[in-house]
Formats: C-alpha cells, structure tokens, sequence
C-alpha cells in the first residue's frame, strides 16, 4: 500500500504532504504554529474529512504543546482558544470539530491533572484517532467490497482515498482491496473542478498503486454511464445529516441523480465520525463558499474568463438521502430508510 | 449588437476570429487556402456549428476560387476533392457537410457554364448562407423569448451565442433580445470543460453585452438548480436525429437529466439546416474523440494530472428526445413527439 500519508508525526514533529503541489511534486511540509494548521487546512494542503480530523488532532498537539502553564484552568482556556481558530478554517466537514472536540473531551476527563500529563494524553489521543482512522477504512473497504464484484466499471468523484484518510481512504478503500484480491475494477476518475482533485489526487493515487484509471471531466459522466461502462458510483462524505443527505464535493449530488437515471448504484463512504445526527437534514449544513478565482485563475498564462466575472463557488453539495443507494461504515452497511437506521446502526 | 463576428468576408479576403485566444485577446487571422481553413476548423478557432457552416461555405470558395482551369469537370473534380478534405476536419457538426453540399449544389445547378460564372455564384451561395442564418438566429430568438419571461434564471452550457453563428446566436438569441427588451435574465454560465467555451466564450460575450452572467463549473450545475436559481437551460445542437436526440457539447446530456429531475424546462435551439433527418437516432450520430491532453494540459506551469494518465475525451454527448421539453427552430418551436413532429415542421 501507500508509502505515503497526507499526515505524519515523526519523534515530536508534524508534516503534512502538501496536497497542492501534487501530482508533480511530492513535498511534506513542517507544521510548527497554529497559523501554520490553519493555512495548511483552509488551502487545502490537507483535505478529506477523515484527514483534516487527524491533521486537526495532531495540529493542536503542536498548537498547545509549548504552552509555559502549569495551571490546568490556563491550559485549558488556552486550548480552547486554539481550537476555536482551528474549526474556523473549514465549515463543512464535520471531522474538523469532531476531532477537535474529543481532543478537548481528553482534557476535561483529565480535570485538574498536572499539565505535563494531559500533554502526553493529548498526544495519546490524537495517535487513537488516526488508528481508529485507518482500522475503519479497513474495514469500509470490507463492506464495500461486498458490493462489488470483479471487472466492474467505477466511477469516483473527488478524492476519498489514501490522500484524504488513513492508509486505504474510505470510497478508494474497496477499489485498493479489490486490486489486492485480483478484482481488476475499471476506474472512472472525475477530475473534480474547479481544485482537480480527481485528476490530481485520484489519478495519481490509483496509478501509483498500478489500477487501471481513466481520467474524465466531470460533464462526461453521464456518456460514460450511458455507454455502460459503470456498474457503482462511489463517494465520500464530509458531513451525514441524521436524515441520510450527505454533503460531499461540489458535483457530487449531479453524480447520484445520473446514477439513478441510468439504474447505476450509488454508494457513499461515511465513516461514523462522518455522521452527525445533531444536524437533522442536508438543508442544514453550512455549505463552504470559496474564493472565485479558484475558477478562472490557475491556468497558463492568462485567466480563462473575462476580467471581473461574477462566479458562485460552493466548495460542496448534498446528495439528498433518496439517491443514496446505501451507506458503508466501518460499522456495516445502512439501508434506507435512514432516518431509522443511522440512528440503530 | 455584437461588434464582432467568428467570420468575416472582407474586399475578397477572409478572416476567422480566433476563438481559441478568447477571453484574452481578440484575433482576426486570414484564411488564404484549403489548409488554414480545416486547421481553424479542426482546431476550433471558429466553431459552433452555424458558424462552421458559414466558415466552411467561404472557406471552400476561398480555396477554390484560384483553380486555373475553364473546364467545368475539371474544377467541379478538383472543388469535390477539397470539400471531402474539408469535411473531414470535424465528424459531428452536420452543419460541415451540410453547407459544403449546397456549396456542391450550387455548381452542379450550373453544369456547363463558365466557371468564373460559377465562381461568382460560389461566393454569393456563401453570403446566402450567412444571410439565412442571421435571419434564422432572429427568428430562433423570437420563439425563444416566447418561452421565457422577465426576471428569470437561465442555465447556458458552451457557446451557442454570436461567436457560434450570426448576429444573436442560437440559444443565446432570446437571451440578447430578452435584454434588449428590458428581460433582466440572470444567467448562469457553465464553464464546460474541457476548453472552457462557456467561460472564455459565452462569459465574455454576454459580459460585453452587459448581461447578468455568473460563472460556474459545469459540476455546479445541480447545487443552482436545487437552490431555485434556474428557471429554463437552453442548450445549441451540433446535429439532432429525426427522432430528436440532439448531439450538443459534452455534458448538455447530463443538464438534461439533472434540469428533468429538478422539474425545470430544458430547450434545444436548433436551426433547421441543424436537423439531419437522415440520421434516425441519436446513436447513429458519431461523437468525435479529441486528444486527451485537451484535458490535463492549459495549466499553468505543470500537467494537472500524472503523466501518462489514460483519458477519454468526448467532444460531444447525445441528448435523448424524453429530456428536451422543445425545439426550437426558426420554423417555430417543436415539441414531442418529435419523430413525427420534426418531419412536419
């Protein structure tokens, strides 16, 4: 598998692998201020649900690990402050507070311990989480699998794989294990404008692990599902309402309404971090806007829009829960009706 | 209206506007032979399928109206040789073989007479054609704005504008005409990847035209059709089936799907000299495959996906007859069915 990982803690110091340069040059890049977590997250140097909730864990470690208190109360207050900065950076994947919180959930069940201790717990704390990371997207895969069956045309969106998660990624996790067992899928990349994670991250990714990948624009997936060359659609999630809609990378939602139209499954990778029942529909979730230039700049030479256009930049959209065909966690797979079963899951 | 035009026919010399240099810098380049003509065709520097129609009419008599002979066999051999030349330089468009056809029609009409007769008549069979599509793009606007009322939402893909045909374009033409009656269209412009005709075309056209026009990505398109921001998506066509599947630019069959599940009105323009009732279903249609690095080269300094990455790179999809709520022609508009209809218009 990967001889790579989008985060890495090596004897008290942090690295993110710098996703922006990719796929034409592989660069970590040191983490040693809040300020440094914060760009690296909101530019997106760091991305994908699960791996911005382990950056996020590792970050504050970093963040808070210098802080000259012994005071608990200070600590904590400190902390809390950090954290605050840290959430702000990106508002839609739920993973980033998710991990943040239990962060802050190890120190307060540590009340009034001396401070040296709960910065070895929190260190403790962030390494569980990227265990439990990478054992659940072992375990997607599993359930994934079981879907899928071999020569099977894929298509994904966006990147939800060893780039955005822990060692197999969570919607890439079957299309990993498939290969390893001889499964031979056929994998349909959407290059996933405007950041290209599809043609960047994905194609790269599934190359380097020898699977065969074609590389589409996003507006040809439905002559591609129209030749029948898919048999699933497999994506990722940033954040699950309790009702089943799943945001997820703009595009995404227009994926699961042509899966439907052409009787194609369409599954969504959740771990069960992912869920957040506090939010009860996908109407609730606050979508990401981003800078427009993110559209029209980034090309040689000249930008390939008129100067000043009006741009609208949603960095997700929700893929409402009736065109989800099912749900794979680390804990089986969910079946609609939703409301009910992510709940009993 | 437009001050400018994607062919111009000056004191006997022709000159395309380079629409590849588009948003950035406004080209005129002189087509003086056979080869200058199918270079700017296959390489899009004129395209839409009017304006190739009307590209290839002045094209072909610029490349014949040298032929030293007085044999009437002689050049009507050595015209034929060049329109197959011609016709091969891009397969989907029917507007290509249609207008060299009437081009070949018009000196077999004539059979015998000299040819510098024939030359002459070549030239005005030419701004005939012209003629006929600015006053089809009119008339197609006129049925257009009878779909649309002011103050509405109007999803566009490509470029089926005033760079695409005559004076007002296709699709584009009730939108200019809606503007110049006070309509206030929002529209919303999908950037259509791979060449961007919908940011560095249509944006900067309706832009100059003092339009309301945002950018989006082509993946957008479902978030602004679900928040309520689209009201009709007109669409041009490249060739449409005498069933009313209509061949458009890669991914106007995804916005079908999508603008059908959404409940909004989706329309095709489609002058008639675009209806080729030869082809019986969109199937029979040939979608031409363009080189892949159209996809993963144009970036700024690097390749934006990993070198070697395999692609497929559809210029065009079909739209299925069920998802076009109407055609519209100059004739008229057109609705289902259209296997019937289409014959009878």
């Amino acid at each position: 598998m990967a001889d790579f990982a989008p985060v890495k803690f090596i004897g008290e110091r942090l690295f993110f692998l710098d996703q922006t340069l990719l796929p034409n040059e592989e660069r970590y890049i040191e983490m040693k201020t809040k300020e440094d977590v914060r760009e690296a997250i909101y530019n997106l140097r760091v991305r994908g649900a699960p791996a911005i909730g382990i950056a996020a864990a590792y970050g504050i470690y970093i963040s808070v690990k210098d802080i000259k208190t012994d005071s608990f109360n200070v600590f904590l207050n400190e902390f809390r402050d950090i954290k605050h900065y840290l959430k702000s950076a990106r508002p839609t994947a739920v993973n980033l507070s998710w991990a943040l919180m239990r962060m802050e959930n190890r120190i307060t069940g540590l009340s009034g311990s001396p401070v040296s201790d709960i910065k070895r717990e929190l260190l403790s704390e962030a390494e569980k989480i990227r265990a439990e990371d990478e054992a659940a997207c072992a375990q997607i895969g599993e359930y994934g699998l079981s879907l899928l069956k071999p020569g099977m045309g894929i298509l994904t969106h966006c990147n939800a794989g060893a780039l955005a998660a822990s060692k197999y990624g969570t919607s890439l996790a079957p299309i990993y294990l498939g290969y390893e067992r001889g499964y031979n899928f056929k994998v349909f990349a959407c290059e996933t404008r405007p950041l290209l994670q599809g043609a960047r991250l994905t194609a790269w990714e599934l190359s380097r692990a020898g699977a065969d990948v074609t590389l589409i624009c996003d507006n040809m997936a439905s002559i591609v599902m129209k030749n029948g060359w898919i048999d699933a659609v497999v994506a990722g999630c940033d954040r699950m309402a309790a009702n089943g809609d799943g945001a997820n990378k703009i595009g995404t939602s227009g994926l699961a309404i042509l899966a439907k139209e052409y009787g194609i499954p369409f599954y969504m990778f959740v771990p069960v971090s992912t869920i957040d029942l506090d939010t009860a529909v996908g109407g609730d979730i606050k979508i990401e806007l981003r800078d427009g230039a993110e559209i029209y700049k980034m090309w040689y030479k000249n930008d390939m829009a008129p100067a000043g256009v009006k741009t609208y930049n949603p960095a997700f959209d929700v893929t409402e829960a009736k065109y989800i065909t099912a749900v794979i966690t680390e804990k089986g797979i969910v079946y609609p009706p939703y409301g009910e079963n992510l709940k009993n899951r």
